[in-house]
């Protein structure tokens, strides 16, 4: 896949603030990783861990890996070392590749990582003592030769990456990517997004995690330049989407509901960006308005799991529905999206039968192609259950219009169920969004006497804001069922997130939830 | 992969003259067509052949062939009833799908297939007596539920169609294209081309050929649409291009020279094209001339084959060259092109290194990737001679420039060896394509006691040209290396084509070679 490399040689690909790499320099750091990663007995087939900021040594790992038919297993670095340390364990990774940006979590990691027979260290902090070997990143590269080692014999079943979901649902599991999932993923990508060498890609969202690690292999295929963020900081990506002339990207949510409420959004000039893409939760409608009215740019929505490579529906407009009124395509857009290209994708309702296709009647999506990973490693037993019939089980409620659109009302276990009423959580989020004190919300059951579960509203409002609590409230009333609106207001300085920047709502629940049971999820 | 239909349901997808089917009314016409082959035996593995013009039925074909997971060898029409038949045998089909316009072939043929037990018949001309029974299309069809039998468990490895060579050296091989090489292609040339629903391909080369067949599949998977032309007629392709909205379809050269040299050519509305790409052959850059000026639209000439599924190289420009004069933009895209998605080629000297990539040393393309035939049915010993060490060597004569952009200055087996000195017969055509008088030409090496071989031109002159032999050399002689220049010139009505369409010099030179024994080829 590298090979297309051969085509761009010059082309400045790979940038990170000062630092810049044409492809055939980043090729051959890649050869001299791969080297390196061999000699200390990374042969095909074997797995090693990385945990590292978006820095441009991650794309090299999982190019070097690529190369070797080794497997990457990236882990959230957001994680503590003793979550760290199962993943690692569980992996089976013989190296880890560490940033000093998380010396402590590795060093605590590293205390129950028997398997791991050393360390690479890259970025600029002390190191820490460990029992194992340690190596320096850069020292190793310039011991090596810049020539790439023969190609390893690779089929379409190999395993290619693992990453580990979060695990919500007890102990993380990991997702096993296969080559043949990553290569169909990258070219679909590519085939839908229009992707070409005209293209520069900003890593904002984590590499550890597909919502943005899938566009490593997809832009360099084509021959498209990265650029790297290290940390999500929204004025940073504003200011960069500016000056290094980005054309597309994909964003969680969360991030970009900060920078389209950035005091700074309107300084830069935008005039580079062609789309804007969001992922991996859903986002308000009022989101979407922002995004475009602030980048004048396409939105498209991606839905999509670890599990799927990840894409598994976009929200590109069809031709003939560009004829419709701007109001009406924006409308579409903001809906999670129709089938990726191979993916088969059906909405159905408990007993298996296709849900109607109004909009209204509201199924599980359950999905299945060539980006459909094989199942979870060592854990068979979860793999049946996610995968029945040949068909991946999302665990994610929406509706299907007549042209094919899902929209993801809720997760199954975010569906709260209250006085019988089901109420789906991200509705009365997007509500919330429409308010103009509110910067940022999730909406969640909480144990309630009366109705088993309430509607709670988590907040965190705009620095001007004042907010009242039984106005908000009124306000949803007036927008939705009543049944709907929150019964309570939490404010808040903040909403605690996932690693990918995701609102992490079980932790919010778990809150509540303590000592009690819930019916689901 | 059918199941992208989902999306476009009413689309009116597929157009021959006046019968229009939308994906909902075609998809429900294959799975009847699923259904009725696989009540004569046609199950999962089997081969049938088809003999037929480009009528929807053969899409039809393809797309039940692939929905059984069923094999598809399609025929040359124009090859004789003998040759049909080591066809038919050599690739052990059980069924025939035959056109009536071909009865004559077929019926001849089937004296000769103990293999096939039956001819399903489309076409309205008179059917003749045969000793198998014998099956009315639209009849099978009316007789079967709309509703797709169950899909078979496909795997990448399965064969999906068998096309057969040419045979111009020896008997003719059947090429065997897996389910893995017919979809990555599909996907790559989405992505390449970036088709997608608001395209509608015209098949107009013959569709049992890869140089059109491989759209069947990319086209349907983006929701675009077909319009078909049963056989070539320059004029009528020109008015389809105008009346049918065509935005992009692949033609072989000698059909774009006709069109381009048609006296209607500007009669016509050609704003909704987008492209035209060119290939299975060499283009004089003359006629790439001609056709930009022609039909105003992007020109892409592409090269491939049919072990290659067929595409190896797209002359697109990459970004950076578009800022180019379009003097310099258009001689690029005259070249063969650069690597196709997923290919990966190398130029190489006889010891197998690398040539300069200086637009100058010539040497074989050697190709590898997804889209690469497992190999030629039945034929082990052909297989290896074609693939070394996983590189197919495609027999092709390149230069390559610092970009990677290759030319194809010959087939081996075409260059002239005049005196020592190579000739390679394309670059004299395409000077002879420059001269006012010349419509068509084709440059061969015939025998010649001082010389080894001596360049010879076959040309057909415009109706209105007054050619004159040694005005003709002269031209030649003052704008290439006076030995590159025709000893002499045959002046012809017609020169043979082959079935898809291509100038067939293997015919052509047999006339001179008949009795002696030639070096190469
Ligand atoms: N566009 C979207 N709209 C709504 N939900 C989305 C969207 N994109 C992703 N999601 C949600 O994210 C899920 C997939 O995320 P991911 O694979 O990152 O892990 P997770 O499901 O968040 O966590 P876990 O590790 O517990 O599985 C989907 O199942 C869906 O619920
Ligand atoms: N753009 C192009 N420029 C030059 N030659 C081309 C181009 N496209 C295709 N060709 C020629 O066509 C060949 C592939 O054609 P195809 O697979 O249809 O069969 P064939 O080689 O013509 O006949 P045979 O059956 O004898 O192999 C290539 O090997 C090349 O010689
Ligand atoms: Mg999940
Ligand atoms: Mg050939």
């Amino acid at each position: 896949m590298s090979k297309a490399l051969d085509l761009w040689p010059d082309r400045k690909a790979i940038r990170q603030q000062e630092k810049t790499f044409t492809y055939r320099e980043f090729g051959e750091r890649v050869a001299r990783l791969a080297r390196a990663l061999l000699a200390k007995g990374v042969v095909q087939g074997k797995a090693i861990s990385i945990i590292a900021p978006n820095v441009h040594e991650f794309l090299e790992a999982y190019y070097a890996c690529a190369a070797l038919g080794a497997v990457l297993n990236p882990i959230n670095f957001r994680l503590s070392a003793r979550e760290a340390a199962f993943i690692i364990n569980d992996s089976e990774a013989v190296l880890l590749l560490a940033h000093t940006d998380f010396k402590d979590t590795v060093a605590g990691a590293l205390d129950d990582s028997p398997l791991i027979k050393g360390v690479v260290w890259m970025g600029q902090a002390k190191r820490p003592e460990l029992e194992v070997p340690a190596f320096d990143y850069e020292g190793l590269l310039a011991a090596e030769s810049p020539e790439m080692p023969p190609l390893p014999d690779l089929r379409s079943n190999d395993l290619a990456h693992l990453y580990y979901t979060s695990g919500t649902t007890g102990r993380p599991k990991g997702v096993m990517l296969t080559q043949g999932n990553v290569t169909f993923h990258a070219l679909a990508a590519i085939a839908e997004l229009k992707l070409a060498d005209r293209d520069t890609w900003i890593h904002v969202a984590p590499l550890f995690h597909l919502a943005d690690a899938w566009a490593t292999f997809a832009l360099t295929w084509v021959g498209g330049a990265h650029v790297l963020t290290p940390y999500f900081e929204p004025g940073l990506v504003l200011e960069a989407f500016d000056k290094e002339k980005i054309t597309i990207t994909n964003l969680i949510p969360t991030m970009l509901n900060l920078m389209v409420n950035h005091p700074k959004v309107g300084d830069y000039d935008y005039s580079s960006l062609r789309a804007i893409l969001s992922g991996g939760a859903p986002i308000a409608p009022e989101t979407v308005r922002r995004i475009v009215e602030a980048f004048g740019c396409d939105y498209i929505q991606t839905y999509g799991m670890t599990e799927t490579s990840p894409y598994l529906t976009v929200s590109i407009l069809k031709n003939h529905l560009k004829d419709l009124e701007p109001q009406k395509q924006l409308e579409i857009v903001s809906r999670t999206g129709r089938a990726f290209i191979g993916v088969e994708l059906k909405v159905v309702r408990p007993d298996g039968s296709a849900i109607a296709a109004d909009n209204q009647e509201v199924g599980e999506i359950i999905v299945k192609g060539p980006i459909v990973t094989p199942g979870y490693w060592n854990r068979p037993q979860a793999t049946e259950e996610a995968l029945r019939d040949g068909w991946l089980y999302t665990g994610d409620l929406a509706v299907i219009d007549r042209e094919g659109y899902v929209n993801i009302v809720d997760r199954a276990k975010d569906m709260i169920v209250t006085g019988g009423e089901n109420v789906y959580s991200t509705e009365v989020e997007y509500v919330l969004y429409e308010h103009p004190d509110v910067l940022e919300c999730a909406v969640i059951g909480v144990p309630d006497e009366t109705w088993g579960e309430a509607v709670k509203a988590v907040i965190v409002t705009r620095p001007d804001g004042k907010p009242d609590e039984n106005e908000i409230i009124e306000f949803v009333k007036q927008r939705l069922a009543r049944f709907k609106a929150p019964k309570s207001i939490d404010f808040v300085r903040e909403i605690p997130k996932t690693g990918s920047g995701k609102l992490y709502k079980k932790a919010l629940k778990d809150k509540y939830w303590q000592g009690k049971k819930r019916r689901i999820g």
